[in-house]
């Protein structure tokens, strides 16, 4: 199956019944207009679901149920996924996963199984659950129903905003931002990928030219802590950023924190740090927009404990944009 | 002034730079498929800039500034809004007001002002101020250019989604659903004004057939706990009341809380109680959608601490809905 427009809108049409079309906002952050889309509001917290329901639809309801590996929110995804087709879930996740994401998963009626220091402990242990089980694997990021099913975000949100000429994205290994590369391989729009300095694994990728392993750690490790990029996202990505549609962008963890708490004192918008990483490009400085640009930021997860948006006081004015520091 | 059409339409076009036209978003909530309006997004964390916007532009910029009594919500529009236009602000708020609200207004530069135990007994402080001053009032809910204001969220949501038949709305002195009652007077839709038990003062009126005084109480008194309800919007309200097209209902605290840990839980917004309390009549069972209803719920603001939301843990499973308890 190759990852293109026709396979997202297959997708598309496949999911349409399960998924919520999320809205989109506009509004002025900083003195920047942007369009927020709001995937966080999407059914179990983030925008997993879409390549989830992908993955399952397009597999049939396997009897032995589905076995996933992840950080939280694809775990929960899954399990949303399967709790609707009427199938058992086992989900596997690292020790670092919030309870917030853990609670989830569980809520959704799935078997949790919590184990290993990182996402890649946890994929190892799911895939020996799998092999004893039969049971169906879906990948959080590596597997072409996933990217496609991620893919059908850009796509609508290209309905609701079709003068956008960049995108913001958050990239933990990949499934989002391969999506949008493969919905957008023809498009004109640029993406802006934005990963957190604590794990950068696309950024690494890029630079040595194959997925390659990268350190795992920081505020944002449990939703965008993989320790390499996916190989099916990879040549997409590649190929966007040779024509320079693809620019790769790395934070410092408190830039992601001063997002999350401006997505929330300017609009009230609950976001978790991998949820903010986006924006942070923009608020930081560390990504300006070129003149004429019509910025589009996505806003894609929102499983975390609310009590974390109020700690540092909601209420501070609005930093000034810094200076562009990297681009 | 007449609030009618015309004025809301006014309006609209007078606050159109001012104000966020907030999203829908369509899910399913308990079994109900619903479609949301995410005021709580707008600009301030609530409705409140529509009518604020609306009063300070139609009387131009007076130099002595702006006074305001308010729960909270009214208080940071206004002052937000006088931040916009270059206005002094003073905002005179009960001691109930949220610490988050006073924050909010704090934040928007006005002057704050917290004395007396109700909002009325900040009203009648105000009033002396700006008797003093002679600064402009703008009245939480009981003027004209407020309501119109207020009207502006219905006309919005009508060309979003034209097809709703019922709208479920929160009450407290009424602007809001003063301003539903002027925009769909003769549209066919009808409305369902929900109060909390305690601060009923709609219903109240609509028993006796002219504004008189209720109770205040309970956990939504700092955004819906007006004394009785303006003179301008009751006869809005009676008119559609006696055509059936008005349907008030009031609940109890607990199922207003409910519904702000289902909003949270489901779809990751974060609501105050006044802002849930309009999905509360229909997750409770307190009103039911007769067969054949497309319904729209407001969210009407989100200025709270958001370690409310996890207070009483975010993933309980979501209760069925009890059967009709009251109409």
């Amino acid at each position: 199956m190759s990852i293109d427009r026709d396979a997202i809108a297959a997708a598309a049409r496949r999911i349409a019944g399960d998924v919520r079309r999320t809205p989109t906002l506009e509004l002025e952050l900083a003195g920047w207009p942007l369009t927020l889309k709001l995937e966080q509001l999407q059914l179990a917290g983030s925008f997993k679901p879409r390549g989830a329901f992908n993955a399952l639809r397009a597999a049939g309801a396997p009897a032995a149920g589905v076995v996933a590996a992840s950080g939280g929110n694809h775990g929960a995804a899954v399990a949303a996924a399967a709790a609707r087709l009427g199938l058992p879930a086992e989900i596997f996740v690292p020790e670092i996963t919030a309870p917030a994401k853990r609670a989830r998963i569980a809520g959704f009626g799935a078997r949790l199984v919590v184990g290993g220091a990182s996402y890649d402990e946890a994929r190892q242990a799911s895939e020996a659950r799998a092999a004893e089980t039969g049971a169906l694997r879906v990948h959080a990021y590596d597997q072409a129903e996933v990217l496609a099913g991620q893919g059908t975000l850009f796509r609508e949100w290209e309905e609701q905003a079709p003068a956008l000429t960049h995108l913001l994205v958050a990239v933990g290994g990949g499934g989002l931002i391969g999506g949008a590369a493969a919905w957008h391989a023809e498009s004109g729009v640029t993406l802006v990928a934005v990963e957190p300095e604590g794990c950068p694994c696309l950024a690494h990728a890029l630079r040595a030219g194959r997925p390659v392993p990268a350190p795992v750690g920081g505020i944002a490790a449990d939703s965008l802590g993989a320790r390499q990029v996916g190989a099916l996202m990879f040549p997409l990505a590649a190929r966007l950023h040779a024509a320079r549609r693809l620019l790769p962008v790395t934070l410092p963890d408190e830039a992601i924190r001063a997002a999350q708490r401006a997505l929330w004192r300017e609009a009230r918008i609950a976001a978790e740090p991998g949820g903010a990483t986006a924006l942070a490009a923009l608020l930081s400085g560390a990504w300006t927009p070129p003149p004429g640009a019509r910025v589009g930021v996505l806003v894609c997860g929102a499983n975390l404990d609310p009590a974390t948006l109020a700690e540092h006081g909601p209420e501070e004015a609005m930093p000034p944009p810094r200076a562009p520091a990297a681009g």
